[in-house]
């Protein structure tokens, strides 16, 4: 079981090193190497994958990932911003499956912003598509605009594209996840607008007939960004688009509350995955000892038990971390009175101690 | 002063009523002349935007618009779709800007999902443009795929475009908007991916920089839709495209729980104007008179004072309408105990009393 560890920018190093602090506790054999990545790799190496990350990856069965991004590098072109790697790895390992839960923990409702009866026990999965859509659709650039409103005006602009496969497979993954969960599957699209999502509808429809146990519904992104703040406990499973998902997700992690909690994995059809948690490097407090390690080792649980075939250990782990928060400790972000506030470390050897 | 009036489906024939009958009572002269759209528009013409109710809107100063879809219109192809109406309108009489405000009025303040303390007092301005992007790019279409992951499959695409003055336009707009608000604009873009979005980002930054007494700054689109979610207060002004401009606006009016109360405008370059609730067709309660008519009744306020220079009239539905909600009126949508359950007529009947 080869991981490759790429802490990144920010709290990331901090983070990781707790989550491979966990691992290391549980009695498996993991061959793990670290390389640099981000704006860390872009300041010693030019780029933000470099070669040997990017070669490191290919070769593990996991990537454990931390988190890249700082403002100092937001004057970089494009394609050396810390950002790229992520967009890079997907790209070139094919990790077109990303899960994204939204989990409500019973000691952390009150963390949220929507009311308690809302949030408490919510618990959705977003599947997004992850190498497709507009984030890598050709062609794209600028350009002086061949027609529209203001012909020969400078333009910028970038191609949506889907294919057929691309969201037979990706509707696949959602079902067959539905089906070890609620058995609800919500399709999030823009088909009454945009040509691509008429035939994502369309397609996640005749991939729905295969699963006549699982109830299908198809909604407007609009509508969708709307009901996950009316009632989010709707929805079980929402399958979208690499943009839609991108927004959606974004918005129903912080629903919880606690974004500081949630994991998340990217998949390719071989099952390698690339882990790492919802938030991001959050350089504010880079450096600090105060960020939340939990989201990076639930990641790590997640790893086990999609790509490793460790089900168990994943268990152990989620079960430590359920029982930390029982016993009351909370790192800052998810603070509240009457409960002890502990740094990433003592959270780390708490969880370790609970395992 | 010449008004369209276009009613469309399900309850916007009721709610159009109730605004129309406040218009009468203002003491001003109004040329209004009706016409079928959306659904109803199919119905007996066999197009959704017919026209004549495309040259009725073309030669008016305003359009008063209800509300366009049903179920029933799912099968339809899109071009015959009730919703190709409102894209259609938008289209053709070039109406860029949408105005879109996220209010929460103090009396319906426990309506919101949101705990009270981060709703209450909440004034948003989303600023949404409205005849670029996504929404009306070419190319875009179904063919086999001529690259990418699956050449030669089946494959739909879109276009994302913006040009410069587009941009420029919007941006004036918002930056207009602001300086009559709290002088802050945020914009929201997806730079650090798409091509057209750092032209965006690039363009709003140089207009920007002609309003110094406007604050400006930016957020990448997922986390515009968790900051709505976490501190919607910090927003004043939100300016952005078509695409992101549709999710977080509907985002923002649910987090005031009463979508019901929220007006929309939609202005070209000659301050000609299309004037809709924000909220949609409401099927399921049409007919049944018990539809929320203040959305719309405050959407002719809008109209009021942006295509017909009658800013004081305006004023004087504002404060009817608050004058209704301090009288304990309120329709089923946002009822509450304590307070008195009233139907459409009956809103309307208020809105005039107290005009
Ligand atoms: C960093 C950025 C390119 C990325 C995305 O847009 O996919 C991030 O927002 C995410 O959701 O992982
Ligand atoms: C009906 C639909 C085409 C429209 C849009 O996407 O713009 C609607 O959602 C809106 O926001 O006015």
């Amino acid at each position: 079981m080869k991981i490759a560890v790429l802490p990144g920018d920010g709290i990331g190093t901090e983070i990781v090193a707790e989550a491979v602090k966990v691992l290391n506790v549980l009695d498996l054999k993991f061959e793990m190497e670290s390389a640099d990545v981000g704006g860390a790799a872009y300041d010693k190496h030019g780029h933000p994958l470099p070669e040997a990350t990017l070669k490191l990856a290919r070769e593990a069965d996991a990537i454990l990932f931390g988190a890249v991004g700082d403002w100092k590098y937001d004057k970089l072109d494009r394609q050396f911003r810390p950002e790229q790697a992520i967009l890079g790895l997907r790209k070139n390992l094919g990790l077109f499956a990303n899960f994204r839960p939204a989990i409500c923990y019973e000691q952390l409702t009150h963390a949220s912003s929507l009311k308690p009866e809302l949030v408490s026990g919510l618990d959705i999965l977003i599947i997004r598509e992850l190498t497709g859509d507009i984030y890598f659709g050709q062609p794209r650039g600028r350009r002086s605009a061949p027609d529209g409103h203001f012909p020969g005006a400078e333009e910028a602009f970038d191609t949506m594209r889907y294919t057929r496969p691309e969201i037979e497979r990706i509707a696949h993954v959602a079902f067959q996840a539905a089906r070890k969960r609620n058995k609800h599957v919500t399709s999030v699209d823009k088909a009454n607008v945009l040509e691509t999502f008429q035939l994502w509808k369309d397609v996640v429809t005749e991939v729905g007939q295969q699963y006549p146990d699982v109830k299908l519904d198809h909604m407007y992104v609009d509508n969708a960004a709307m009901q996950l703040v009316k009632q989010p406990k709707f929805f079980d499973v929402v399958v979208t688009g690499n943009m839609f998902g991108d927004i959606l997700s974004d918005e129903a992690a912080m629903l919880t509350g606690s974004i500081g909690m949630l994991p998340s994995a990217s998949l390719n059809a071989g099952n390698q995955g690339l882990y790492e948690p919802s938030h991001g490097s959050a350089p504010d407090i880079a450096g600090k000892g105060v960020a939340n390690p939990l989201a990076t080792i639930l990641s790590a649980a997640m790893m086990l038990r999609f790509s490793l075939n460790q089900p168990q250990a994943a268990d152990r782990i989620e079960s430590a971390v359920k029982s930390v928060l029982a016993q009351g400790l909370r790192t800052a972000d998810i603070w509240s009175e009457g409960t002890t506030k502990v740094g990433t470390l003592e959270m780390g050897d708490a969880v370790v101690a609970a395992i």
